[in-house]
């Protein structure tokens, strides 16, 4: 079984597909930016991983997100639940995490069936 | 292959099944009550999920444990030691992480075989 | 499918194969020792563990990396960079955690294919 790694740098790729399933490297947003900001791009780049990968949100498995700070847990779900496909959530775990540098506030890591 | 959705929201899933394997939402306790208390709910939560999905604890491949306060590991391992299937044991892991509030004090991720 | 157990004890195994993938426990290096000696540590045990699987590093999905104190991301990115396969890199998620002790520095989580 042949795997592919999409956008592979000298770190990490973005995603790696292996069988009939796409794990995607932990997504982050603009430095500096609102969550709202943050999480809506982080979504708009799960979407572009996963096209690449030939999956979509519809099929994502499993999702993990970190937030800097947890008082962001509601400003971060607004936009999860606006971008969510409401007939296919995957299951989905919600912790506290300091990312790379203090300016990013939230980090999302998804698996997803193709 | 399809995608099986266990107990689905609007916003996650409590499990997910696809192909030979089910990935678990983030389970928690009640909030508010003791990491024994906790732990003993979590893991019948998941003795649940994993029967619906057509699993078992023996079947568990990995395990994530996130902590409030990693002062309460000793408490959490009490618990998981007298309910783990010691002739089939996870991978695990065990980090601290703030969770939606500060009122729960564990949550457990599970990845199981079917 | 069978599932293989690698190293097990009374409360997890160090890794677990089913069907075409391994998932190892959370790897942890010599505690107090410093965190490029930690992270060289971890990446040689997770090469042994690979090993036992039947993969090595060229064929790993994704990894997990946390961190007690996310100002150490520089000096365990030079240990990860000098080690990981640059042309098959996972995808990877680094994010602050803390761990057993704090003693403990770094901790590494991935998952390979076979």
């Amino acid at each position: 079984m042949t795997i592919r790694r999409i956008e592979p740098g000298t770190r990490m790729s973005q995603a790696v597909v292996h069988g009939d399933r796409v794990y995607l490297a932990g997504q982050v947003g603009a430095p500096g930016k609102s969550v709202t900001e943050q999480t809506t791009a982080i979504l708009a780049e799960i979407d572009r991983l996963l096209a690449l990968a030939g999956s979509d949100k519809s099929k994502i498995l499993t999702a993990q997100i970190w937030l800097d700070d947890m008082r962001d847990f509601a400003e971060m779900n607004a936009v999860w639940d606006s971008w969510v496909d409401k007939a296919n959530p995957p299951a989905r775990a919600t912790g506290g995490a300091p990312l790379a540098t203090p300016d990013y506030r939230v980090e999302i890591i998804v698996v997803a069936a193709l």
